[in-house]
């Protein structure tokens, strides 16, 4: 279980669904006051996203 | 990054988002020819969801 907040800092720059391998959605909770989006792109990358930015959500309903 | 498919089977019953301590979406690809939603719950268990159950959907909306 996540101990703390895992995101120093988010992008808001588009990230095509192609280069993602996964999504992981954190809802705030004990850990962090704030919910965190990171997605690992086919690279291995780990990128924490804004989740106010509206191309975040659409990403998500297309991955679902 | 996944080898395989993770979800040997996946549950179709309502969880409520305050039992979810993460949401992980792992889209088809060249690991799992099927899409994954697992939760993790705060008890620590780890279950697949259906992706084509509505309430998965809902639950993931309401969480981002």
């Amino acid at each position: 279980q996540e101990l703390r907040c895992q995101c120093i800092q988010t992008q808001s720059d588009f990230i095509s669904p192609k280069f993602i391998a996964k999504v992981q959605i954190i809802p705030e909770g004990a850990h962090c006051n704030r919910k965190e989006i990171i997605v690992t792109l086919k690279d291995g990358q780990l990128i924490c996203l804004d989740p106010e930015s509206e191309w975040v959500m659409n990403i998500i309903k297309k991955i679902v």
